[in-house]
């Protein structure tokens, strides 16, 4: 294994509240170890396009509560292609860049894992996206902000259901997975939570609607925006048809749940997973995501950790139910 | 003018975030002069329905800082028509309430107007509305705590604006008033506000667009709900079709604009005039909303009230210009 | 084992943002199983003093979102002698109250072990307590709450820090531990962070401040409240004495720790405690504090949750001193 | 008048939220009208030492909602003296600087004042200050986020006050002006506000705790920092000595109320102050602070500005002793 002398870091896919705090710890680590670091903007169309930025220490100053990524993200048609990753390498030889810690989500390590068997460059993963939804952590970069924008959203949300008597439908974010909607239909006492990995979500709904507690004064019902029945306005569609007497409004979270300054908990965890992402290169580790598991650091090749499937707490579906009744 | 014994408070229309504030202030008013006070619960319905409690100090603990109205909202067809208002004063004096505070907007004092007009009871108004429309009050009880929620969505949502080089059309509330739009779009930083009172609003974002700066890494335009080429969605098929390489996005914020906990102001505001409602009514007055302009309490009859116009300040439409450039 | 027919809810010791959600989550689950709850106020001097109220759906309705505990918490000088115990115990059988669920902290759990081990009462715990310092539990309820509290009030010092180029030594809660502190170094970007678990903090700082880099245009210390040098002010007079020309100041955050809407993490772990906590005294258990350890439900004899050594994770110490650098 | 051709803009004194946002206005604006802007650091310290930036759109992007302020601030022993004005003013002449705008308080419009009159060149001042204590506007550029800091704070203090039947005396920033105070004073329904304007507000306070209603389950005292009496503990002091049964507590909110993410009004009114300096310098205006009266901008004489003498609102403080009844 050859000494690294300098890392590049990029962050590629749908940004996430941390992915900063990420970068930042990155940087400030690797110029702790005496290397250079490169900032690769815009993903991997930046690396292909040559768009690169040595880093320093003022370089990250100030952006650990920033939501978003300063390195910018953008997704890349090119780097599908074994082409643009040859290219990809190519740029990164020519800028001396020995070594990549790459932040995002399963199509980032897609990439990685394609780029890191092409090609004789050594690439961690760290696990950056809101959804949640990777194997090889227990939370990924962004989730614990996402949850709670998501939580305050709705916190807004049945302050008006409670004053008008309306059952609300907010449609959040999570992609194929009901990780966000589950852990925030607890948190904000929802009524039901329709996830995509089961089927009965709005049988159980509609069940209780007819024959639940007729003297609930408002409801909310979570919807993950990849729920089998269609989205938010399909359900609410669905429920105004059946229920004509409730008053019934659809609401979808949309982008805010994106952004934002993050929690302590996504602060602390990009810090030390991007602590130890250098600490990883320094010891010769290469195709692998960190992340964090039961409180310490855990590595998974990148091809375990995008065969994601998340498995739903059915306690958690449960006490949904439970406490909402 | 014969001495009032009880009030009865209520809150009408789309809830506000400060309502809460102002049925306590009422309350403890009221209590402060030996005075009853009687909560009508879900306005004009519940006050023909006879949906009445007694308030007492602890009636309004805790709740200065809570979003919504502990009295519920509603709409009544019935109060509508003369009948529907003959039973609303029949309920009242069964349940000898003497005058009355109507928490709300225009429609609100419409019917206020008329029950007044028709039947021997003093009425006094509060503005409670985010959407700021009405004359007779520099600020409305809501508006400040509506555009602080979405000048920090607007924030979140820039971030991902950011990271991605994106332009994100969001639409913000108002019904036919642009105030929360123009407002919101200074302090947001918006490259343009779409208001309904103006008809230049989306030429002059194609013109921008088209022959403006192209480096811009992010832009946010900011559409009132009432904006009259339609909402975000079509703003964003007109965009989308005219300059396919912008990546533009939508989103509608929606009813998180209605909830919340009431900023400083509005719990001010809130206070002053529910305040002041009391005493109007042991002055003697009667058909008038109060509000406050220049900082002083104003006194407003409720047919100039409704009528509102708002006025656009177009140094501030200029503003948005300018400082976005 | 006797059947459980009413159970008895209490909270005790300093309040923890999150416990409203266990209450309500306790009270919800039991009725769920057709079981009575009884509130019990102000903590064990209200379970002496027959301080009590049955508890309904309603009565925990609204409630997951608010800090505080509307069952109050006290402390009871007259619970910690056997003849307090005993009073307490009548109390309990004379409103027919045959299982507790106490929601608390070491205190809390040392006198809920006397009284299980005097009395034939079976009690299980719940972990509420800001401070993170209980054996049986990766996190206490309140803690995510409280470290962010903390990191969105350093936040705002930090922009008036960088304004001035001032050191601010900011004190946060905690005891004797050192977790508040650590956590919420990372997080908030801190120079250096004062443990009372470690000896090595000050030296550190005051090492860091006459070799490190000249050039920082800020500087956040974090400091545990029972941190060995003395408060933040002691530390403050002493790095004052020694470096003259840094603008040095100090801030005590206090009460605000204590309060606040939890986050959803402490709402999801209160009401998992919660429900888990009922499950438990149904299948018999008693004397446990429940927690969560890895994701699954844990129990922990009260006897050893008490006794509390909470470890500092070394390599966050040095990650705080890193990405400072 | 000779033309204006670079504006030089600094903020001086102690921050306040908004700054970034009166700076990005008066820099866009400037732009707008070709003019070139520097940015001088470290108020009129920086002018002295020849610490200027030139700004471009760059230099403000993204600013608009951060605290603190990115020119920085410090207090200049210097610049008090008539040579050190006239060293400022060879600075300014030598980097080529026409025009000032000067955003800060008393203090600053002092300064600004004088080197206006020894020296020819023209000076704009904007309100920013978090104290609001100044003739000439109706809210000063800070003021509205800081009162939302407290407020924020106060309502989290009370969740612990409530659960423990606490009375907290809190102590808020302001100088030797009562305007924070009162106003945070209504909106978190303290029982009492003491000012330093008044005398009576301890001599209420006691005889409120002494004859007043005993079952109130939490009590919150604002005190402003300037308040006669003495401080926070002092007052605590006197209030445990009289009244050893209430459970009293002293927080000191401190430098949490000069930071975090301005308002949405705070943002409105730097923006529209910072296009209205740059206008009113084109316009050949010279030693005015400009504010917004009655939603219009008002020009006061630098002089007229800082002899502030706060009139405090009788009616603000007899709302808060009546809606605490």
């Amino acid at each position: 294994m050859t000494q690294i002398k300098n890392i590049g870091v990029f962050t590629s896919g749908g940004d996430s509240p941390g992915m900063n705090a990420a970068i930042r710890a990155v940087v400030r680590t690797a110029l702790y170890h005496d290397l250079q670091v490169t900032g690769i903007r815009r993903g991997y169309e930046g690396m292909i396009n040559g768009d690169y930025e040595p880093m320093n220490r003022k370089s990250v100053s100030n952006i650990i509560q920033r939501g978003g990524t300063i390195l910018k993200s953008a997704r890349s048609t090119d780097f599908q292609t074994p082409e643009g990753r040859k290219l990809a390498f190519f740029q990164l030889k020519k800028h001396k860049i020995d070594a990549l810690v790459a932040i995002g989500g399963d199509g980032t390590f897609t990439g990685a894992k394609l780029l890191g068997e092409e090609h004789d460059i050594p690439v961690i993963g760290l696990p950056g996206t809101i959804d949640n939804d990777l194997i090889g952590t227990d939370f990924t970069i962004g989730y614990d902000t996402a949850i709670n924008t998501v939580v305050n959203a709705v916190d807004k949300i049945r302050d008006t259901a409670e004053s008008h008597d309306r059952l609300f439908i907010v449609e959040v974010m999570g992609r194929d997975s009901g990780l966000i909607a589950l852990r925030t239909g607890v948190a904000s006492g929802a009524e039901s939570v329709l996830l995509p990995e089961t089927d009965l979500g709005l049988d159980a709904l509609m069940y209780r609607l007819e024959h639940g507690r007729k003297d609930k004064s408002s409801r909310i019902v979570i919807v993950a925006e990849g729920e089998r029945e269609g989205g938010a306005f399909e359900i609410g569609d669905i429920v105004k048809a059946k229920f004509p007497n409730i008053d019934t409004r659809v609401s979808i979270l949309g982008h805010i749940q994106r952004g934002g300054r993050p929690t302590c908990m996504d602060r602390v965890l990009a810090s030390r997973l991007g602590y130890a992402a250098v600490e990883a290169l320094k010891e010769g580790r290469r195709g692998e995501m960190l992340g964090v598991i039961h409180g310490e650091i855990a590595y998974t090749p990148f091809e375990k950790a995008i065969k994601h499937s998340p498995e739903i707490n059915k306690t958690m579906v449960k006490i949904v139910e439970v406490l909402s009744l």
